[in-house]
């Protein structure tokens, strides 16, 4: 965690003055308590609490270009904040300043059932998108584990378990309305599904993780419920067997919605934690999207490869109700992890390598552990070659908070070795920053901070997080 | 075309010292002749020629650093140049300049076949690609009407018949190698299927045009040859009655792998230039791609959808030779199209719109055109709202290109009040820089010039085109 330890903090701390133009505009919507700042200054990353000056809760865009803008008179940072769910730090206020809570933002503002579109706050959850549109017969497919607010997952380019089939953020999101560090209010793109009218940004406010501005509403692709879905589970006498399954499958060209590995670790932690009585060794959630006919000859294709690779006791979950409880317990395995050692806080790696390097670089990566004294269970989403070894460790040890920092650079100095990526959907945050210049080179990150500099010459939005200028 | 005449021309014309420089350098790789410069100064649009003052002809990145570096030490512009197939004007040089033909640049570098992924030289044509990959049961689905290079494909996020299932080259583009405009040689991502590492530098410099460095290599996705693949035409009584039968299967989950549009004149054309025989009404052409068995489904659904709107005369084309003969038909509508009169330039308008806005957006298309004295065949990629109303004229003739410019301007008019873009795949060069105002706001188009300012501050990376600065 070098990163936030070389990083001058608190250095842009809100002069009063501000905080009285805020109070005076925001009124009860802005809180200076300690308990709220506190709460806004931590997010599900191993870092300690580093709260903001205030907090404005945003009900409007014209609220948040309002704090932009009393912000950016005083030069002072600006943070968003959505469902706080961020593994990688995104929310710290590391310099002090402002953070504008857009949770309330929580509208579905329009939802166009023929175009496979719709339009959201950035406020609005992943479930609550899904809950909302559920008698369109469409469903939004995007799913990182925690119920994350869609602007943040459009800001951390975020995936999840369907991303094999339906993409990431990168992919769905069609739109955005960003308020800018000037305080101007753009949309990115219109709503086809298709352009090329110049600079792509849209996908450059994808993933720059609060740094370019601050987005406030998302249009997403949607899709039709499939008409049929199954899924299964399935055991192997290795992870390798278990990954090396998907890849082939994915090779022979079936559209698999899903597939997750869980190492037999992962199992016993989710076991313990959501009552189920999964057979405790490395085990693939799969899922098939399609009409009856296909979803059964994809289950088919994959049951056959599977054999092929020693998979053994295949269970069906066909109704809802199973496949439900199956993914929700996949959901929580990030939450089922950290309780393998109560109090602890996870360093969640999140490699993302070229497929057909993946079932060694899991297997390296397993030794690692084994020879490791932090427990490290292993699970992800084999079929895009991103994996999460969530290392739990007790921030108030600090031999173990160093050896979860150890372990955690072997896997992502191993995935660049290998043509990889040190973050498959998790984000750049506060923990990856130095990281970025082993895997893109000091020209790339220069080209990244002209960017930043061109989009916030006064560096106050998110500073310290992604690129430092 | 009312950019182009207002813009400076060969306001920056190469220095004798440059030129020499360049011959010293690159000796007979570097022309002057006027031929050879003249070739480089037009591409398919409707423009006159605009010769650059010199030729180079790159053989390695090295070729192109070194090309770039002594244009910059002189501030004067590069234009990359493909296959010269540009239908907007990019490869003009409206302000002089040297051109770097990157053509003789086209080895395939890589094929990755576990990776389902390939790095090509700039150079290299996807016609060229397709050939050398065969052998692998692999394929690269992006398919614009010409033989365009894969460079040049990605500098204006090219699109085409496939691109309804398999995306377009934004969604297919891995990683891209860019010698910027101070010479640099980067590579914007590595090899894996995602990453949420920093700002999307490949997004960005797809769709760039050549105005934010050139692309020298790029690695793109590819796809298991579907194990059966079939193909259909079918005929309407109307444009809306075939569109609506894309949209409603797209609605129903259809997974169709191909779905375009063609009116009555445009088959007209086809059967002339193809000598072909196929009825010259409103057609579909289709194909699907899967297992055998899911083929037939989705070829059952889809044939089902279209009796409901009236779809008549079901052919189905199962051999590849049929096939075959029936893409290449359709691949060669544009050219097919400027035959209805000989001599004659396109202007080749490139609406993309929401799908629920298509049938009433082509419909309103065909009366103008209807009341108009110059032939303008309509057919397009109905699945992703796109469609191309070709415009015929004769540049000799400025009441034609008067007419020409005034029903283009309609269509592209139309397309943005309903929430729609100015060009789906063929990318804002010469023609459409205006119309980015309009479609986008002046905000956007504020952080577009200061993107490229920061990438290109001297203003030598194909000035004069996507934005001014």
């Amino acid at each position: 965690m070098t990163t936030t330890t070389d990083t001058p903090r608190r250095s842009r701390q809100a002069p009063a003055l501000l905080l009285e133009s805020l109070k005076t505009r925001f009124g009860s919507a802005c809180s200076t308590g300690e308990s709220v700042c506190n709460q806004h200054g931590r997010d599900e990353s191993p870092y300690p609490t580093m709260a903001p000056d205030a907090v404005v809760f945003a009900q409007s865009t014209q609220d948040v270009v309002d704090a932009i803008n009393l912000c950016a008179a005083h030069k002072v940072p600006v943070i968003p904040y959505g469902a706080g769910s961020s593994i990688e730090g995104h929310v710290l206020a590391i310099h002090g300043g402002i953070t504008i809570d857009v949770s309330k933002m929580n509208k579905v503002l329009a939802l166009d059932v023929d175009d496979l579109t719709c339009t959201v706050q950035a406020g609005v959850t992943r479930m609550q998108l899904n809950q909302e549109i559920r008698s369109s017969g469409l469903f939004f497919p995007i799913d990182p584990g925690a119920d994350a607010s869609v602007g943040g997952m459009a800001a951390t380019r975020a995936s999840g378990t369907n991303a094999v089939r339906y993409g990431t953020m990168r992919d769905n999101v069609i739109a955005l309305t960003v308020v800018t560090a000037d305080g101007k209010v753009i949309t990115t793109a219109g709503r086809s599904k298709k352009s090329s009218t110049g600079y792509d940004l849209t996908r450059l406010f994808v993933g720059s993780e609060g740094t370019l501005g601050l987005i406030v509403e998302v249009t997403v692709r949607l899709y039709p419920l499939p008409e049929a879905v199954s899924a299964a589970v399935c055991t192997f006498a290795d992870v390798e067997s278990a990954v090396n399954t998907v890849i082939q499958s994915i090779q022979l060209g079936v559209p698999i919605a899903r597939a997750e590995m869980l190492d037999g670790l992962t199992v016993h932690a989710i076991n313990r934690y959501s009552k189920t009585s999964l057979a405790e060794q490395p085990m693939l959630f799969l899922e098939f999207h399609g009409t009856p006919a296909s979803v059964k000859e994809q289950a088919q294709i994959v049951q056959e490869v599977a054999t092929g690779n020693g998979g053994e006791n295949f269970e069906w979950a066909i109704n809802p109700e199973d496949r439900t409880r199956l993914w929700n317990a996949r959901h929580h395995a990030f939450f089922a992890c950290l309780q393998l050692k109560p109090g602890s806080r996870a360093f969640t790696t999140d490699a993302c390598v070229p497929i057909s390097k993946l079932a060694e670089c899991i297997a390296e990566t397993a030794q690692d552990v084994k020879s490791s004294s932090l427990p490290a269970p292993i699970f992800g989403h084999v079929g895009d070659g991103n994996f999460h070894c969530v290392i739990v460790a007790d921030p108030e040890i600090p031999d173990e908070m160093v050896e979860a920092e150890r372990l955690n650079q072997r896997v992502m100095q191993r995935a660049l070795r290998i043509g990889g990526t040190c973050s498959g959907e998790h984000g750049v945050g506060l923990h990856k920053m130095e990281l970025l210049f082993e895997e893109h080179g000091d020209d790339v990150m220069d080209l990244m901070r002209r960017v930043k500099l061109a989009f916030d010459p006064d560096n106050i939005m998110n500073p310290g997080k992604l690129v430092s200028v």
